[in-house]
């Protein structure tokens, strides 16, 4: 579920954003307290060990890995690598969000055009809307976790009443071998046009305005396909988190406070027994991968990702209620109050 | 309110510049001087705390403190972050203007489309302005403070002339869990078939016209209700932040002026007392910070959000005058000076 | 006056890019060589104390402060801030130029649609495209000092012929608080209603191609004003600006040439008296500024801005030109030489 | 063919993303193992002759260059070419994905409109769909070696079924030096002419809506075309590649574990023979490079090249199962389980 | 010519990207030899100097200012405004590649929608087509030095056969001071009308699509003189050339190999005479510069540019091929052979 805290840094202040750190859900803590108490367990054995298990020679060996692992830190480049690739991964999860499919539009387009107050009128603007959601809901089910938990089955979109029995009967029994989601839009579609035909919609630019709702939040839905087809390199996944776990894997050895009187390096001077500077690091690097990761895929179940369950009832409710709106419920003309 | 400051640096020159640097509204000072101030007492109570209070073996231990804070400091990334976080707030920030609901079209489109200087055709022209208005002050009651505050109540927005005690009864009327934002969009286009099947307007591309300027205006509304929804995610805003602050913390001891003989560090050849050069650093980037904690959420009363209250009520007047500006006002048809 | 160099760098080869360094107008010689100079004087006045002035004493503290300042330079992140910056800048320049009003599609369609070559559709057609000019004037003189400076008045426009003395009461005639640009494009939008109506128009789909013509360049004109509206919050614009003089101010004393045994400084190996480096680093990093600078109010007296005052009068002749320009002076229709 | 991992990464846990470390198909192990083997033997060649062969004064020359190369490298921004280079890949890959070419919104468009069960308009409609795939396969051989190896010569094209040899002889009848991807495109259009003179299409808006979807979809080609025409420059391409080789061919010598008291290399303090932080590093650089190499043609055949014969043959299928589809087939109009 | 390399990298390995290095055509080693060659002169010239002119005294002196500009270098941050500004250049490239006019889609419509096969009808079709290649190569013209070289004067054009003499004649014989760009682009729309007027178009649709098509055209060539009439600004350009520049003249000393037991510098350890980092850097600098110098003038005469000539020859002879291709040579409408 999307975390939202937009109201709250309506001024900007100390204390807002003092009060937006301390929050737990979808915040940073959450995010990585675990990783980050078991890398600190790690690193106090090994620090015990340096203090009480190891003789002198030992010792030696031990501040000079610190040494080698605490200069090699400095060549990979985390910052860099974590900028670039957060960049891109929060264009494409607003890109996601922009191609969701909201069906607003073009159930107030339907309402306007369709016109009849008859069952027969209001079945078709009903059946246009369902359409539109159910092959979101299709859509849905095989790129999203939880709306696949959530319908594991055709039958349970049925169910649910996304469809009638016929409808699905009808859908399964099509041949092909390939994804069924331009089915029910063809419906939509035939719908639009047999509305024409029968009267319940009187021009063509309404047909031409309908087919290019229609036809826009199709693209929207294919769009959606399209990311989840192509996702981002396995690659670059692989190397960004690569890179953010092997810096944190040799602080273990590189920040550990040791009396080395032969070399420079932070934690020489003097030993504060908890690593602070590296825990402050591990919270904005693993904090920044985390955000990365979580909106790698938005439609899945983390803190951050969309509220995909809740949108889905709220188009289907909507547009049901939308297209049920009929002109005989308008308020009367009138006279505003600036009328002069 | 937007600071404007365009026509002072209309000629590129030093003293334009000068003068930018010395305002106060909307400027970097006002922005961080009291977080400054704050700063500089602790790190002055610190610094009396070495320079009276300690003796020798204390201050050796302090010397290494700051040796150590000192290195720290290199380590956290502060510039990068923020460069790319200001980046992406900066590019929101701006999408949201261009959503936030202009009405100039889409009036100018309905007083030439729906004709007739009756008291009919007024009131359908000036009802379906009004309605665009309302929706407008809706969204924006839900996601900006100072709209809410305004108009905390739907009743507010009816006194203030957004709608009539009708037109909020069937507002209230209409029976759903979710919002209603579409209703009075719903209305207008109601309006638009009416005024064409009664003759106010005379062609169907009429009809296609402001439908699709309706429709345009509420999906640039609908955006901004999403920016809202899904904001940058929580834990990249905390990470920025975190590491601005920390910065600062860590600079509290690591660039104290200390008598330091084994280290060198910058603040260990001279003592000059006032730590300019963080003082410097300070204003950067906590104005940098500033700048993206302002721009996350533009909708609400910092010096550089936008001028909501001013933009409804500017919407409504300006689009009431519009829709009144009928024909019978035009100019003479008259050749121009330069006919030949 | 936009400063145009392509054809210069039409093959790429030392030469041809060493002639561009060579240039003066709109060049970074011209836009930094006086605060360059004001910097050396500076430069030379501090140097001159250390080596004739000061005692030893007195110069150990010199030495050492240049030491810290030399130090301090580091820690300013001006390539970053001015790459992000800039980025910005030229973003919203380009954004500027794309939106400043070009009235040649309108004016092509307006001489295709509106047929007759009487007085009266010639007048139809002349008046529509003037009104277009006229708003792109109006909304200039409020963003645009040199436009501000050429038409200080109302008065001035009518005078220059954008439009007639009944037109200007008519604008000052209607009462709003808000600004008038909507008006003339009123006219525009209700010159094509009666053309359609009187039959200079024959079709409805002109009308529709005709308002979506006018629409586009009003909002294109819109935008501007919401460039200038909103422009690139102050404290943006101050963080960068200070980042780039402090460093300066800083390098005055972190540059000089001193004899300073103790620290291990750039400019403590030799003394070559001219702080060349230092120079370098001022034309990179001041004329990147500038850059910014310029480009910031594209509208305004630099080198680098629009040339508006020109685009001004060339919209309105070519305009005025296309549209008198009729069928009867086509070229006959005649075979091509590729004709077989 | 793509590699996908979405639905591993639904729930952002340390399990999940360590899962996706261990991937061999498309994953960064796969890219670089060959490459990080050939170094790792040259460099334990080198560091054997370095402990074995070499006498003290060679020994000496050998760790003098050890360190001139450690040095080197910090002066190689590999990072900052490598992120800016994918940058301007991964945008250039996206684009030529939305570009490869969808025929669903074309065929729901022509099952819609062009109406009739008999035989000649089903061919008309199966015509149509099918000449967009015929130039989207004859635009794919030109640019992607696998669909060149499975489409050698336009006979095979044939005997596919992606065409007549009726359409083929035509096809090669016209006499042009130029490429003919337009042609069949020009078919598709006259069909479409032919359906409205004829009666298949009953409004003139059909015509225009078809031809506007056909357009898009060869505007689309002509993008892809245009991307395959105009590569990155070269010499962007080599910089990078350069980078990346030089910096690790430096690196064989200047990761070598030496004993060399005179400098302060990492590699000096303690010998670990296994060059650890190189390896580590290889694999970031060289798996970053890979992102990059293998985006750059994405009609390839790399594992994460898209899956264009896939593709191919679903658009083929899709566009004729859909446009088969007809209305008679349609869900009888039935009140769904919401309605009261 | 643009130098295309797509299908050698079908497949990512070592061996294909190798053979890229070599390449020479539109390769970095062919755009810096020259200067890298003279750059090694004066490199060699001042090694020389040192090693065999200097005494004692003067090589100290030459170790100092080696010293000194060697830490210089690391004050010029060449890699991060190079990176901002070919991001930059290579966006505004591809958007003029996008802008440089393509018939294809116009002639397509052409062909459609202006019906019959006789000699008036043919005319209209080729003049149309013909007039908006004559005014891509007017503007082309004005921009581009290859097509300016070979159509010196209007005359040529008409010569070559893009216009007849006629036409010429009328179009200099528009009184204008502006460009003369939109003459022919009103021509073909007049066309446009006039065979409206005439029958050979049958519907206000086709009248609208093709002022679209041909409106889209004209926008696109506009906004390529925009990119020529508003270059990236010369301060820009010319800062980045003299980082670059700089850079590497400070290298010519800082890169010495010289003996110098006072600094700690990469070239006083082990003396190689060639100076290889540097070269690589070279190789990477001046080849990125390279890359954007080529790009800022697509349209000049480098091997990276646009092939200009090639595309107008294409432009007109495909685009009169298509409008000549009428629908009496179409393919007889049969079934395909996957029927059933």
């Amino acid at each position: 579920m999307t975390v939202s805290y937009t109201l709250d840094v309506s001024t900007t202040n100390f204390m807002s954003f003092t009060r937006l750190l301390l929050r737990w859900r979808g915040s940073v803590w959450k995010a990585i307290y675990q990783e980050l108490l078991v890398w600190l367990l790690l690193y106090f054995v090994l620090s015990a060990i340096y203090r009480f298990v190891l003789n002198d020679e030992q010792r030696k060996i031990f501040e000079d890995t610190t040494y080698y692992c605490y200069k090699s830190t400095e060549l990979i480049p985390v910052t860099f690598i974590l900028g670039f690739f957060v960049n891109l991964v929060v264009r494409r999860w607003w890109e996601m969000l922009k191609n969701i499919g909201w069906v607003d539009n073009t159930s107030l387009y339907i309402a306007t055009y369709v016109e009849g107050t008859d069952d027969k009128a209001r079945m078709i603007r009903r059946n246009i809307v369902r359409y539109m959601v159910l092959v979101q809901a299709m859509v849905l089910r095989d790129i999203s976790v939880p709306i696949r938990r959530r319908f594991p089955t055709l039958e349970t979109l049925q169910v649910a009443g996304f469809m009638s029995t016929e409808e699905m009967k009808k859908l399964n029994g099509i041949p092909t071998r390939h994804a069924r989601y331009w089915i029910p839009m063809q419906w939509a579609m035939m719908l639009v046009k047999r509305a024409r035909r029968e009267g319940s919609i009187t021009t063509d630019f309404a047909v031409h305005d309908l087919l290019t709702r229609l036809r826009e939040y199709r693209t929207a839905l294919g769009t959606l396909l399209c990311y989840d087809w192509v996702p981002v390199p396995l690659v670059y996944v692989q190397v960004v988190t690569l890179a953010v776990r092997c810096y944190f894997l040799i602080c273990l050895m590189g920040r550990q406070f040791v009396k080395d009187t032969n070399h420079d390096a932070v934690n020489s001077s003097i030993d504060i027994y908890i690593p602070l500077l590296t825990i402050i690091q591990f919270v904005f690097y693993y904090g920044w991968l985390k955000v990365a990761e979580a909106l790698l895929n938005p439609l899945g179940e983390d803190d951050d990702d969309f509220e995909i369950n809740y949108l889905l009832d709220r188009n289907l409710q909507a547009a049901l209620t939308i297209v049920d709106y009929t002109e005989d419920r308008q308020p009367t003309l009138e006279k505003d109050i600036f009328w002069s």
